[in-house]
């Protein structure tokens, strides 16, 4: 973000381009090859289930994922498979929510949307097949794993599955579209923004508190973690949209107002926006005060959900 | 199918329709209670959810799947679940398949289709969101199983996620848009039918086989009989298309001709496909050969599948 109040910063030399940089590149891989491993020799719909994987992003809820295992103690590539079954979900969510009959975007991470390069139909059967290579990846990964684990995994499973669904994102989209033109209060715009993006957000972490076997209150307080980063991070998103660079994020600015979409900036101006989205951040940092430097990565990443330019 | 060649009927006085008529009663009041369990209280996606469900339909899959379990001497509400969540996954396609991008189509089993009631966004939202429904209720389910039989269920569901996916039933829809106007050869229609329809259909039998723990010769017959039925139902459909009542159906017909579809009818003429589709359920009933009286639903299905007028 731009001027206003800025975030405290914790201590430690932790440098989080480079952490983010070479994950980047290991999810980007690991992607690539769960599409590529299809038993149909010539799918036709990989070609655009795969270009917009390859449209790159953030693969903020895989390196969530990830670093919430690592803050156990656990290996991060043991989040690896979930945290690509999440960010497959979360591009499926792209793909759809840019369709002309819902945003009508047509650039994403500086590309035609995956409608514009492909036609709607196509992407409309795109979002279809990540959503379920999602699932099918991460029960054949449940699979694999050693038969006293599998309840664990269908746990996981599960929570994904509700937090992708009518009791999280899609419902907190329907609720995003519904109140186009309309004023919400400040409970009813949290609570849209809380299922639309922070629910997934918070299955990202939660997944990876799962994976990393985390005790009651470890798991307690990690959910708190995912909560408030989830919320800052579409606090944050309403804040770039307002006044982000164009070049920058890939996509045009400004598209909320114009489509009077609710937005934490449109309800209670930007600089308090800006302080909601530290106050959110703080909360996430102070949640993990029982952890120890295993979970320096997580601490950065909620700086960076609201510091990012795009 | 009016007219042409007959099926040959098996022995024994089961009765179809009423057989039918009750377990459609079953499944439709689980489906309603599976779709009014969500955690959050006014979720809006649901209305629409709700509306394509209550639609009706023959509950094909779910049937399939119970009469299979039933076959090797299960319990058919063991497969009730699963029939849902497969009833779901199917009613998402429709849905998705009736959006103006893909067939346009405004009605289905007599009704607006969902994106005519409720407009298009919602309709994308519905669809999403039973599909993510299928994979919920499929986890939660198996969570509630002994945990000995969680890896036989992770099977099932990773199963069904392949055939709802890439490898199956939307790149069958990709290739059918695909194929629009262009002429098929035999061998890529019946793959593509196969994709389209057949993976699902099978999948339905497989799950109940899975479910009835068939060993692994009945489970090779039931899915030689799932593949059979699978082909048989969608040239089935491709001669309803043809010849069908639009009012019993419920939606117009001869839209395939219209626009210029690849079917059987269109490739091999009217009677050879009515032959093709009897040789079919012929091949799925002699499949049966090895199972006892618990299997005659499932031949009653094989004829059914072809003798349907909707």
């Amino acid at each position: 973000m731009k001027g206003g109040p800025t975030v405290a910063r914790t201590q430690g030399g932790f440098e989080l381009k480079p952490y983010f940089d070479t994950r980047r590149g290991t999810i980007d891989r690991a992607l690539i090859t769960y599409l590529n491993t299809s038993n149909l020799e010539d799918a036709d719909i990989i070609t655009a289930m795969r270009y917009s994987i390859e449209a790159g992003g953030k693969r903020l809820r895989p390196i969530l994922c990830m670093a919430t295992a690592h803050a156990l103690g656990a290996r991060e590539e043991k989040a690896l498979p979930v945290g690509c079954a999440l960010e497959m979900i979360h591009t499926y969510s792209l793909i759809h929510d840019d369709l002309p009959a819902m945003d009508d975007d047509d650039l994403r991470r500086g590309k035609p949307t995956c409608h514009k390069a492909f036609g709607e139909a196509t992407a409309i059967l795109a979002g279809d097949a990540l959503l379920t290579r999602a699932f099918q990846l991460l029960t054949e990964h449940a699979l694999q794993q050693p038969a006293g684990q599998h309840g664990q995994w269908l746990k996981i499973i599960a929570m994904i599955a509700r937090a992708a669904g009518y009791e999280g994102m899609i419902e907190g989209q329907m609720r995003d579209i519904k109140a186009e033109g309309m004023a919400l209060t400040a409970d009813q715009l949290e609570q849209l923004h809380r299922l639309k993006t922070g629910a997934l957000i918070s299955a990202s972490v939660e997944a990876g508190a799962l994976i990393g076997n985390a005790d009651p209150n470890a798991f307690k307080k990690l959910e708190e973690y995912g909560r408030s980063i989830g919320l800052a991070f579409q606090v944050a998103d309403d804040i770039l949209n307002e006044e982000g660079d164009p070049e920058i994020m890939g996509k045009a600015a400004g598209t909320d107002r114009l489509h009077q979409k609710n937005t934490y900036p449109a309800l209670m101006g930007l600089n308090a926006a800006k302080q909601k989205a530290i106050d959110l951040v703080n909360q996430a940092v102070c949640s993990l005060e029982i952890f120890d430097n295993n979970s320096d990565p997580l601490r950065s990443i909620a700086r960076y959900v609201i510091e990012r330019q795009r």
